[in-house]
């Protein structure tokens, strides 16, 4: 199967009859922008061919100057691949790191270093049953195999009986350890079936869904992949879903079709991208919020919602994939939840970062929608989830946009005025996360805002600075980059949006740090995970007071996607079955809308630090 | 509810809209001779209103006499029961014995001494979550409950979901201990509820099913009912329906459709005649010999049919009632099989005789198409399964016919000739497997069949007999009775398939006895079970040589439908389904026709023992 090869990360994927360069991009692990959705209108997703050749299609010699289609650029959304070996250059500007981030580590790094799967697959040769000492096929099989008290379904004892005849009785069985440290039969194929071992996890995210394809037997990653969660179509956000489900059983059904099926979309997009199209998967692990873990296993959402928050179960799940409608795989499994906020996507952090295992008091920040934040000190381990709000998604911004080309995602000061980088270098078309908090610490910076968060009067400022205020009544700005039509602006609604945010995330941490008695300083880790927190510049984090500011910065480590890595120890290593259970129930779940401190603490953190800071507390 | 009541049994049943007498009759227990199929073809279902009235219909105005009709004799298939309760008398003639044994016992018989079913039921009152201390649902009710290693499903989890709200906490929870004695939920119910705990037990035979229902509370029994198996439409014989299904999946699958679908049937039958035609049966246990319990369950029989004979499994099924889709229950239970010819029906026989326990050396003889012989002795258990042919059941007889009105049932030697009493008095129209065995026994008695089957030559008769012998060139024959075409006669061909049939399983107990080092004179009990077993006459059995003729009599007995009893007491004594696997375990299948002995033993029994006998050993 010919292979694409991706500069400059040196990703690869086979190539797929039909594919285009963005699919097996895709694939690779890289993400191109595609705003028009892959139908070769916008001309974002230039790549360049670096070594082998591709005719242009007519779209493209429409598109592209003839310079360009001769220098070797193409369409990746139009481009595709035929059967030869390809190198593809694909330039800064051509990249979305939003959706990069879930796939950010190279296959290596997401190599697990120890791996044993609780899955494992055996062939045995079964004895022909004789007249003198006949039994059962299936006593015959589990005194063969070893697996006495193995649970075993009706269905799979049928598929024994096939598979016995099939191949004077060598049989290819796959086993599951149970919780209980069971064996449980969940594949019987005849002979001795050659294929790989297969296991997948995913990230269940809200918006975005992620998944990694692994063989159990090396913990290879073999594939990744990742879409939108077709959920959104019922409300971006955990309560909009969960109303959408009261409204009835249909609902239900229709919200945990939908999450099935995007795994299972994603499952055979990398079953495919891997080169293995018609192979089963033992196992698939799901990591999701409380709220995605009850929508997709069709548990009612309702009590998520109201005081006092009770979900339906938290337990870990560990289910026949048929309950999921996922005909390719054998059992699914979803990491168990503490609470109704703090869910398997929270519980996967702290087995992908090893939190609870640090030396000294650590921190765990996950940025998104929901902000979730965990402390562990000395045995004891804290956790609260605070509704930051979409601001750091780039959402609910007069000219937020999300992490891709031509975001603004760098904003500095220079020379006594406010210098911006872009994604990709591409021109300035709007405001992501990580540029709304480097906006907000050169504005506090340069005095352009207060620490109120009050946008500084026109009059107060030096003459580069007083060029930037946008004064109008209705909200006043400041103009970030670009002129007339394409200015980016942030304006005193976008600064009151992130001190919603990082009021609510920093409060949360407040609350913990003071429910262990710590300060600040004294916490030896602090990790920031998710998309936003992969990227963020540590200064800005501090200047605005979203951490800590009497936080040492060399304390703050980015740990990317901590569901889907902590998704992944959960598949690779069945130790962390029994280490997700203990931390689910050892986790002390903070519910910060019941403290009466928690409205003073958020009133507070909503405030910037003064400049220069408080000095370190040691 | 209007109530009718049987003379002389004092049967009872429920009368339901619409129900005919025949229709009410069977499930209290009596079944009736209806050769029509309940058309009013045949008149042979007469039955006389001894307390209360009913209009004839006008069918029965033309069958019956005015006299008749006055005297208050009706038809039971056209008479239906109104909103009055009603005595009716059953003449004998009206009765079939062959399914009546199925339900012989009374009522009181059928309780069990010690009710100590599986399955429990309970209120549960789970404390309404709170702010401090909020628990998932599944949390608050396994803690409220006790229930914290149990089983449970999503499903069931939905369920409490939806429990928990109703009546404020409230729940009704039902739950099943399963074989490694941990609780597993099988059903939850809001608030408390106050329906009764059910359970189904049957008798899944080749020929016949018949079920019990059972109030798992106080063990009495609600109703009972029986039906043929129509499986029967595939062939008569475990051979021809195994040979059915391995024409395909397709066959497979209509088979275990058949098989639940005449379950599910005399279930809802049973329910709506106890008057709880919405209730959910908890449990439902099925006693089937292993070719039953595979088409059942859709498991593969091919292999039961050829050498070595292996069986899918043997082990007991516990399975949700769903995959067998029993719509009224939560769980279907199979007893336990041995191996491919000793199956759930002989391991219940086993249970309900208490054969194992017995002090000294028993026997247990379940005459059927298959005979199934056990033989206990001193801790070890021995069985062996022998194809006994029809016969005993009436069939590949020359006037054979199943044991119903007009069968000859009893034939004695009375003042030199034979005398015939058929069932319920009726013209003679053929012979029944009882009336077969004492036919043979008086014509060995009498000198008209000699010792090794051979019918004697007419000459060397006394007249009264010789006036009996049929001389003919083809197959020369014994009037038995009657005259002209409704003559009842005992052939030549006849006698040799007696002889094969009571060789098979004479040959069998020999075997046995001679395994055991044992001989049959030291038995203490020899048990006899199934509708043929029940009737028999034990000098008759003795006389042919069906059972060892130096055997006591006395220690001859009569134990019913063995297999019915048996699924009972699992049903509603939980430490039988471990005393069940543990004799599935123990028996000592022996395999009768791997044994080079077997074929002497077999042509040794074939034969008629001398006249006078062999003393007793003793």
């Amino acid at each position: 199967m010919p292979r694409i090869r991706f500069l400059p990360d040196g990703l690869e994927a086979n190539v797929l009859p039909g594919d285009t360069l963005l699919a097996a991009a895709r694939r690779a692990g890289l993400a191109l922008v595609s705003p028009c959705g892959g139908r070769g209108g916008c001309g974002k997703c230039l790549v360049r061919l670096a070594e082998g050749t591709l005719d242009p299609t007519d779209l493209e010699r429409d598109a592209l100057s003839p310079e360009q289609l001769d220098a070797g650029w193409r369409l990746a959304c139009q481009a595709r691949a035929r059967d030869k070996n390809l190198t593809v250059e694909v330039p800064a500007a051509s990249r979305d790191r939003g959706l990069e981030v879930l796939g950010a580590e190279s296959d290596e790094e997401a190599e697990a270093s120890a791996i044993d799967p609780a899955v494992r697959r055996r062939v045995v040769d079964v004895p022909a049953p004789t007249l003198e000492g006949p039994c059962s096929d299936l006593a015959c099989f589990t005194r063969a195999a070893e697996l006495a008290d193995a649970e075993i379904s009706l269905d799979l004892v049928r598929a024994l009986t096939d598979a016995l005849r099939a191949e004077g009785g060598r049989v290819t069985v796959t086993t599951q350890e149970t919780t209980e440290g069971r064996a449980r039969v969940i594949d019987i194929a005849p002979g001795d079936s050659k294929g790989p071992l297969l296991g997948a996890c995913f990230d269940l995210g809200t918006t975005t869904v992620a998944g990694e394809l692994h063989d159990l037997a090396t913990g290879k990653r073999l594939a990744l992949a990742s879409a939108a969660n077709p959920q959104s179509a019922h409300g971006d956000d955990v309560i909009s879903r969960i109303e959408y489900a009261m409204s009835g059983e249909a609902a239900q059904r229709e919200l945990a079709a939908e999450a099935g099926g995007v795994i299972g979309a994603l499952l055979d997009e990398m079953l495919a991208g891997a080169g293995l199209p018609d192979t089963r998967v033992a196992e698939v692990v799901v990591a999701g919020n409380t709220a995605m873990t009850h929508l997709a296993c069709r548990l009612d959402p309702a009590s998520l919602a109201v005081s006092p928050f009770v979900p339906v179960l938290t337990n870990a799940i560990n289910w026949p994939a048929a309950e999921f409608a996922l005909a390719r795989a054998e059992r699914v499994l979803f990491l168990p939840c503490v609470s109704a906020y703090l869910g398997g996507d929270l519980v996967a952090g702290l087995l992908a970062t090893g939190l609870a295992r640090a030396e000294g008091p650590a921190l765990l920040v996950d940025v998104g929608t929901n902000g979730e934040i965990a402390l562990a000190f000395d045995g004891c381990l804290v956790a609260a989830s605070t509704a930051a709000g979409p601001a750091f998604e780039g959402a609910r911004l007069s000219c937020g946009m999300r992490a891709s080309a031509g975001a603004v995602s760098e904003v500095k000061l220079k020379n006594g005025d406010l210098a911006v980088a872009t994604i990709g270098g591409a021109p300035p078309m709007g405001l992501c996360g990580t540029g709304l908090l480097d906006a907000v610490a050169a504005l506090l910076a340069c005095g352009l805002a207060e620490s109120t968060g009050a946008l500084a009067l026109p009059d107060s400022l030096p003459g580069a600075l007083r060029a930037r205020r946008v004064d109008r009544d209705d909200d006043p700005a400041v103009r970030l980059a670009g002129e007339g039509k394409k200015t980016v602006t942030l304006t005193q609604r976008d600064l009151r949006e992130f001190q919603l945010a990082k009021g609510a995330i920093r409060a949360g941490v407040e609350i913990l740090l003071a429910e262990c008695g710590l300060e600040a300083c004294s916490l030896g880790r602090v990790v920031l995970a998710g998309a936003f927190g992969t990227y963020l510049d540590r200064a800005s984090a501090l200047a605005t007071g979203l951490l800590p500011e009497k936080l040492e910065p060399h304390r703050i480590e980015f740990a990317g996607n901590t569901a889907l890595r902590g998704a992944r120890r959960y598949l690779l290593e069945r130790g962390a079955r029994a280490e997700a259970a203990r931390l689910a129930r050892e986790v002390r779940s903070v519910e910060l809308s019941a403290r009466a401190d928690f409205r003073d603490a958020f009133g507070e953190a909503m405030l910037f630090p003064e400049r220069g800071g408080a000095p370190c507390c040691s």
